[in-house]
């Protein structure tokens, strides 16, 4: 074994920070084994260098973090700041200055993971980042190298805890979805503003960095299609449950058919409760990969949190420097597909569409003919009277596979029948 | 990208060979892009040559797998002959020619895996097998690098699918044992000898191979206790459920809770519904992993089978091929802990006991007399007379953690009561 320590910068100090920087000391013995060299923690950057840090040497505490990347003895940065600056800066200065980063950032690599894997490149260092998705459940490692030989065609997961939190909990107790957010937020699972998870924001980060990797092609925050779930009722689970399904808020990375082209997308849906992502409870996260070869595997652990996050962060701290010290890089990025991110409007699937309509005769021929009109075909219909309403009726429709373009033409036309006095809800149905 | 191709010979032609010959020749392209460069089928040793092999070039075949190996332009070795010899002197010779080797032999990993483990590493080569452990599911990667820079605990998994349809459809149907065996065996999911499945040799194989890198220790075939699954009948399950659990067969590699010791074993054992491992059906596999940082992993995908085991074998390809073209290679055996393997005694968990007693007064008070004499404490205790016999009843004890020579102790002191006329059946409950 080396004795000459290997030296890492941590940026960012707080909840996963600090926790590892505890196991890097409380394990130091471990990752030295496993390594082949001590790791020495030789710097920590902070924005309050006031606040006690249990267990860290006061002298290694910063407000600067870019002279501390800059060092030049620095073998690896460990960003856990998140955010896009200064984080995307320091990765860069990090670089440049020699050393190999792993960060935990999502929004960032969801942005700018290109240009960042090409400065990793120029320079010939590591860019590793299995604590940006899914929190610890290995997945990165296992979509780049396990499924390396194999063709991934969908990966289709929960990889916000914060929302399967709330779904869950108005699945199992029929809460509204403020209530159950007010749950959330009180047991700490959601943050005052909770906006990134219920919009779908950091799904949707997630989901690009998952195409990307599933498709070899860049796939940009901005190609993901994201729908919140803040719209979410309770009258769509008590439709789920009549239809032996339950709602999850998904992020879906799909290859066409045709495999000449790529879907990502985040939205609640409609899944069978036979579906290993719907037993998926609380804050759980979970992904479902579907390859030629492999078939259907599943992923499952906590998807966030201090110390999921730390594991995930030091595995690939481990990997790092044993790269460095054989003076070889892992897997960069692999882009080469190149495959066309098709939009939303193309994305194929199965719709659950709920209707308020007249209660009279007729109503379910005329809602029936616009459906075959914009070519999206029916697999069942409820029809229900409403006693407590003033003639009107609910009519539940699910389709067949159709795309999202017909699907939205059949609604624009459905608003306009005289006959339809609203619709109540649209969801899409997955997993099927 | 290199033009000049990395060489592949293949050692073995048969459900997963003839999948990983196929796929090399129509995922030519993709794998050469992964890799940096293309990799060539350089030769194809089978026992059997007039055999037909679609799409394989018959001046490839060769019945001499020795002179292969050593023909000295090999890059990279895929054994997929399984079982001791001629294998393990094949990939030795391999390592000694200056090829690496990846493969999905279970037995002699579980075996040898030591000594093949330092073969390579005295020839700097690399030794991957992922598809040993629980086909197409990343498990190894994932344990031994994701996982790198945490503490496992304990790693609890279903890596037989045999066995799991089996118990599954008694679980689902009510059949006895060899109804539901007869049915696999119908059905291709079992062999036509099933002796290695159901006994539990091809699980025990696993876990040793699992304990080993969990631990970092080095833990064989004989380190593992094991029992089958034989003896599991429709009145078990019956059991099984009035407690709220089904019946697996798992193989259990966990730490002491000191820390100084591990276990390993493969049994059948009642878990709780609620348990993400209950819901795995049919012939699916699935891990479930603890540790320190990370808390409650788990891994689910079809555990055997042509296709994912290529899935697999192709991974561990383009990493070594990789690693070939970098000059480097990937993490060897880590065996630094050394702790030592502590014998079945020494397992500590729940258990349920199903007694035939005489139905009369004071049996109870003799039998919770005897467990407490052994030191080990019932949890419950469910008494029930059975019209249908001759002034018996049925006695079901479930105790609190135990050791197994403590519960051994009891079993026997038990059978020696007068009041006890046999004991029905012990089992473990595990997963709570």
């Amino acid at each position: 074994m080396r004795t000459r320590p290997l030296k890492v910068a941590l940026l960012g100090c707080g909840v996963v920070g600090s926790e590892v920087a505890r196991i890097m000391t409380t394990h130091a013995d471990d990752l030295a084994a496993r390594i082949g060299a001590p790791v020495e923690l030789a710097g920590v950057a902070v924005r309050r260098p006031d606040r006690v840090r249990a267990g860290i040497d006061p002298a290694l505490i910063t407000t600067d973090a870019t002279a501390l990347v800059k060092r030049g003895d620095i073998d690896v940065v460990v960003e856990v700041i998140g955010g896009i600056e200064p984080a995307r800066s320091l990765i860069t200065a990090a670089f440049e200055h020699g050393a190999s980063v792993v960060s935990a950032n999502k929004a960032l690599l969801a942005q700018d993971g290109a240009a960042l894997h090409a400065a990793a490149e120029e320079h010939g260092r590591d860019l590793y980042y299995e604590a940006a998705v899914a929190g610890a459940i290995p997945l990165i490692r296992p979509l780049r190298e396990s499924l390396a030989g194999d063709k991934i065609n969908r990966v289709m997961g929960i990889v916000n805890g914060t929302t399967n939190f709330i779904l869950d909990k108005m699945d199992s107790s029929g809460a509204g979805y403020q209530e159950a957010l007010d749950e959330a937020t009180a047991l700490g699972y959601a943050e005052a503003d909770p906006t990134a998870d219920v919009e779908g924001f950091d799904a949707a980060a997630k989901a690009a960095i998952l195409a990307g990797i599933a498709f070899h092609t860049r796939v940009r925050l901005d190609d993901v299609h994201r729908e919140g779930m803040t719209e979410v009722t309770a009258a769509d689970f008590a439709s789920a449950k009549a239809m032996g399904c339950t709602i999850k808020l998904l992020a879906i990375c799909e290859r066409a058919e045709d495999g000449a082209s790529v879907t990502a997308r985040v939205h609640p849906a409609m899944i069978p409760l036979t579906h290993p992502l719907a037993s998926v409870r609380g804050a759980y996260n979970a992904v479902f990969v579907e390859s030629d070869a492999a078939g259907q595997l599943m992923f499952y652990g906590p998807g966030a949190g201090g110390s999921p996050t730390a594991s995930a962060v030091l595995g690939d701290l481990v990997a790092v420097c044993r790269n460095r010290l054989d003076g070889s890089t892992g897997p960069g990025e692999s882009a080469y597909a190149a495959l066309p991110v098709s939009p939303m409007g193309e994305v194929v699937t199965r719709y659950h569409i709920s209707l308020d309509v007249a209660d009279k005769p007729g109503v379910l021929a005329q809602v029936a003919t616009v459906f075959a009109e914009h070519g999206v075909s029916i697999d069942t219909v409820r029809q229900q009277g409403r006693p407590d309403s003033d003639g009107e009726a609910s009519l539940v429709v699910v389709t067949h596979r159709a795309s999202d373009a017909a699907l939205g033409g059949t609604v624009e036309a459905l608003r306009k029948l005289d006959t339809v006095r609203g619709v109540a809800s649209i969801m899409r149905v997955e997993g099927e």
